[in-house]
């Protein structure tokens, strides 16, 4: 892992192109080295003045008396790299780039951000930027940054891959009771990523919760495997803005019409671990829950209000959420009956009556908190003229203090709950405007502690029974004929090398053979004509089905040769195709799209023709596919309805797809070179299945 | 409609339970009505003081000099039918009824409410609550209310079933922007309903926007129709809580009211023209929107940013809304050009990039303001170093004020935007924190120019081609067999009555007859059991298929009539009905299920043994179906894809679809005794269909 600590905690740190013009960057980060508290030595570098903002100055990193354990950047982008060559030679291990001009100009850009990322690794230098507003650290402290307000201190640590949305959200959080541990400024991230800066926070002691906004993410070899070890110990909230291309790319097959473009990053992002957000709102809603509050262990959620309709709408809300409506066992009811007049209510949501006063909040949460059937609690308070808004505060924070379950608060209203509001956030309470934030927030506490019990095995990884020399072989003689499609018997011998089940098809390139490997088979047989350049086979009289005996297997070869030769004279098919026809089953899709980033991903659906009609359809990353996960995709589509035993109709053979799936994730992720692979339908039986229909594309 | 005007601008108004102690609901509505600016004369009833809070006091509303054109009602539940009957005498025609105790809490209440309603009725009353808070209207100025702060005023209604909800609302307000023109806290609504208000309201030129938080929808005999009248002239918006069946749980505990299922709620709104919102948050979003905007004509947004991420996000946020982002003409492009420096984008969204000055915001907006293809605009601001939050506002008031198109500000951040958001809201543009915002409500404003441009026909009610009476006698006879489940006979006799084609049944109650039946229609022939209480009629040989000649019919009912006994030798069937085979076709289903408050719901949807796997359905409620409301919930489902030719199978005949939807509208709301009704399938041929199996039942 990469070692980010002097680049957050510097005993030391220089700013080239530090200087005295007010407004320009250089004063203001030197500035607000000086006046945000930092501790350490400041050292400014300029070639022309001596001293800077009354500290002394030198005209190089390489001047210094010490070598400086972080060096900041801000001048022209034509000298950056002549720095960064001379901080290398220094040895100066950690840098932050604030100077513009590369990789996002295009052109000589990009030359000089290449040359940028090899000096950083030719030194070891972990380089944050170009084109970063730079970084902060509240607990150090420490702004680097261009920022004119050093953000509130806190634990949520805010990674951002747009300098100005970072500024923004430093000037909001003044007013939204967020705090930071650190905020960085992405830039090109062309040395340091978002990926190795998430797994540094994550052995971060004073950051909490990990909430990043960007716009693209890095190239990794195995970002799922990388983030997971991450997520399992602290939560990561992503807004990933943009759609990504890759889906789109390989329209072409069934499955690559099913996958939307953005499909690639909700998986990675799912299977990873980390939470995928759709707005800023809910970033920073969710980032200030993880900053506040300890995790439940369950979905049992209890609500206390002083108005009816704030308990209806959370209510709502839990049902969109899937959050469980704890009901309470009877020694809470006793307590809670205690608490509340009659005509308040005791059920969940305890509606503790527009003029509860703060004892009856403060024995309905105890009540409520101390039953372990509560896994968190939501307490709304709406302004009604007998609400003591502070009183109740108080109470919440001593309630709560007891016990180790999240507590929300909801304060609906505005001027009433300043001080409130203070008071909760400050001790470990995060408060919302509106219920449903509320019980939002709390589904993510909920999902985070679900995240930490996954199981991640790897049953792609342990699969050795598979014969991946025949499948080179295969691929191999058809790139030699300059095909990228499989015949039908080529993919057959695919899917027979990797363990797949399949309807046996064979190649006969006479009509002896065609006889001969029709008896092999059990009859009927099916014989088709074999070429890649024939579309439409049935249309030209290329397909006879029901075929019962070595002899019309022999005849028919030759008719279908004939109608092939009749319909183009130009085409030398391969041969024709003989193939067992199996008894009908509960029709599946399995297919593979290929991303440009995250490799393979598997579809999982109901088959037949209908399928792009019906777009029931699941994906997962082949790449660190779980069990559970194969689990997770079957039972999110409906065809798993028909597998399961529709209506006292016959149940399939689940093991059997669960066994396709990952043997299709193994295939393809063996052979990066299969661009496109389509299953479908594959026949479910209640014992076994058998796919029908293989397609295989080459890039 | 109901006159409501002296309501909210009354020239007097009298308070029984005008009371002297502070903190009594009498004492703050009197001082409310004294300190809040009402002009006009102000009584306080109270048997005992002869002065309040420096007013002269009656001891009797019937003591006072002139009949008031308001009273409000603050006193002990059992006094108030008494003091409503006395004001009726005295000719008083508006009232509102603070006091509790009635229909909520269940018992006594609910016959106090009774008799309350009744005497509202007698006596021609406008009763608003019992149990509300109150109403305001910042026009007049009328604070009869609970509240103790007036809210500030503006163009927004807002209706609240929640007391506590509505203080909650306007202590928000004062730091979100919000405006209101009235405040309605319903209460029981025992007398005005939420429907005659948001009714008025729509005449009420200080109101711009509706905005309702509701628990329960007052029955009303043409919701839709009702609405309709009002939605195509202004937004009304509604937060009905109590979706879920939890939630509704919770709110019959509330408010004694009663909830109905959530489909039949949003199919009614959505027919109504009414917008449905699901969060607080949303709902006042989006009222601030219709506060302030002019509407635009069509989908088309532009972005103005200084952030390129911020362009990003709301163009993801476009697409999630099926928003149009402009691509700008050549004049348009040309004058950008001049405005933006190269490094930013002329490409919408407009990147004015990190350092722009005022007046290359102004020139973009201005330019793109001017293009015809543009019919909105979001313009996002960041805190940057160089960013001038008040000139920009001041630059965007400027330009937006030339043109009527909705301009909406994202200014991204806190204190910093504190007087340009004041700024702007004062000057008709609405501002929010977050870019996805800022587009989710362009969508609203979108989506209402649409709602005006609506086409509300009556194709069921035109419908005279149906023989009500023949259905009257099947009834008569089903009811006088004491069954409740139509024979498929009969359901066939149903549906040729009203038009809608079928697969011809007829009931044999002899050999003779089944055979002469099935000569009558064309052979082959299905011959089945026809007895509603033998439900699995294959099971028992009960059904036979495929029959050719006369004669067979003739020995298979026979044998069908002996395996029914056979089987079930203590049921009497009612003979043996004669199906004519059709071909198949695409199936659909079309269907009714019957809501509580909103008569007959009309299901469409893919048909077929799945049904219920694929749950491929779309719902439309009977009263006030158009024509385009037909089309869009055809469109709303797959199996459309199938009706207009899927991959060169043949189309379906969406027409004879249409007419099917129509003619069993039609029939349900003809006949409220039918309790359900289920075609499944309907096979659909390129030119008609014909309904195969029809399933009536009666209440």
């Amino acid at each position: 892992m990469t070692d980010l600590n002097k680049m957050f905690n510097p005993d030391s740190v220089a700013i080239v192109g530090a200087s005295n013009s007010e407004g320009k960057v250089g004063y203001i980060i030197v500035n607000n080295m000086i006046n945000d508290g930092f501790k350490g030595n400041i050292y400014p570098i300029n070639p022309k003045d001596d001293e800077i903002q009354g500290l002394k100055a030198y005209k190089n990193v390489s001047d210094l008396p010490e070598v400086p354990d972080l060096v900041i950047v801000s001048i022209p982008s034509v000298l950056v790299n002549p720095v960064v060559e001379e901080c290398g030679e220094f040895g100066v291990k950690n840098m932050v780039v604030i100077t513009a001009g590369f990789k996002e100009i295009g052109g000589d850009g990009v030359e000089r951000e290449n040359q940028l990322v090899a000096l950083g690794e030719k030194y070891g230098i972990n380089i944050i930027g170009p084109n970063s507003l730079g970084i902060t650290d509240s607990h150090t402290p420490l702004n680097a940054s261009f920022s004119q307000i050093m953000p509130p201190e806190g634990n949520i640590a805010f990674i951002s891959q747009s300098g100005a949305m970072m500024v923004a959200i430093i000037d909001w959080s003044v007013t939204s009771g967020i705090g930071f541990s650190k905020i960085i400024s992405l830039g090109n991230k062309a040395g340091t990523t978002e990926i190795e800066l998430i797994e540094y926070l994550s052995y971060d002691d004073e950051t909490a919760v990990v909430i990043c906004y960007l716009e693209s993410i890095t190239e990794d070899d195995d970002f799922v495997r990388t983030l997971r070890k991450v997520s399992y110990k602290k939560p990561v909230i992503i807004l990933k803005s943009g759609s990504s291309s890759a889906g789109a790319e390989a329209a072409s097959s069934h499955t690559g019409a099913l996958a939307g473009s953005d499909i690639a990053f909700d998986t990675a992002f799912k299977q990873s671990g980390v939470f995928r957000v759709t707005t800023m709102d809910e970033l920073f809603d969710v980032g200030l829950a993880f900053s506040k509050c300890p995790l439940p262990t369950g979905r049992n959620l209890a609500i206390i209000t002083n108005a009816g309709g704030g308990g209806v709408l959370s209510v709502d809300a839990m049902e969109r959420y899937n959050l469980d409506l704890v009901k309470f066992d009877e020694k809470t009811n006793a307590r809670l009956k205690e608490a509340v007049p009659e005509e308040g209510s005791i059920k969940n949501p305890i509606d503790v009556l527009g003029d509860a006063p703060v004892i009856r909040y403060k024995e309905s949460l105890e009540a409520v908190l101390d039953s372990d059937d509560v896994d968190g609690l939501v307490v709304m308070v709406c302004p009604t003229a007998s609400a003591d808004a502070d009183g109740i505060a108080d109470a919440l924070v001593e309630g709560a203090s007891g016990f180790d379950k999240p507590v929300i608060a909801v304060n609906m209203g505005g001027p009433i709950f300043e001080n409130a509001n203070d008071v909760l956030r400050d001790n470990g309470i995060p408060t919302y405007v509106f219920p449903e934030t509320a019980v939002k927030v709390f589904d993510y506490l909920a999902r985070f502690a679900a995240v930490q019990d996954r199981n991640y095995d790897d049953p792609v990884g342990e699969l050795d029974d598979v014969d991946k020399e025949a499948v080179e072989e295969i691929f191999a003689k058809v790139k030699a004929e300059e095909r990228d499609t499989l015949l039908g018997s080529e993919a057959y011998a695919v899917a027979e090398a990797y363990g797949i089940e399949a309807a046996p098809i064979k190649l006969a390139t006479s009509a002896e053979e065609a006889g001969q490997l029709a008896e092999e088979m059990e009859f009927p047989v099916v014989l088709k004509i074999a070429s890649d350049k024939i579309l439409h086979k049935s249309d030209i009289g290329g397909v006879k089905v029901g075929i019962q005996s070595k002899e019309e297997a022999e005849e028919v070869f030759e008719e279908i040769m004939a109608n092939a030769k009749k319909a183009h004279p130009d085409i030398v098919p391969n041969g024709v195709e003989v193939q067992k026809m199996m008894d009908s089953g509960i029709e599946v899709l399995v297919g593979m799209v290929r991303d440009s980033q995250f490799g393979p991903m598997i579809a999982f659906g109901m088959g037949g023709v209908l399928v792009n009609l019906l777009e029931d359809v699941s994906f997962k990353l082949a790449k660190g596919l779980t069990t559970d996960e194969i689990a997770e995709q079957m039972e999110s589509t409906k065809v798993m309805g028909l597998l399961k035993g529709f209506r006292g109709e016959a149940p399939g053979d689940i093991e059997a797809v669960k066994s396709a799936i990952i043997r299709i994730a193994k295939l393809t992720l063996d052979f990066p070179e299969i661009s496109e692979l389509d299953i479908n339908p594959i026949f479910v039986y209640e014992k076994g299945s058998s796919a029908l229909d293989i397609k295989i594309k080459l890039a």
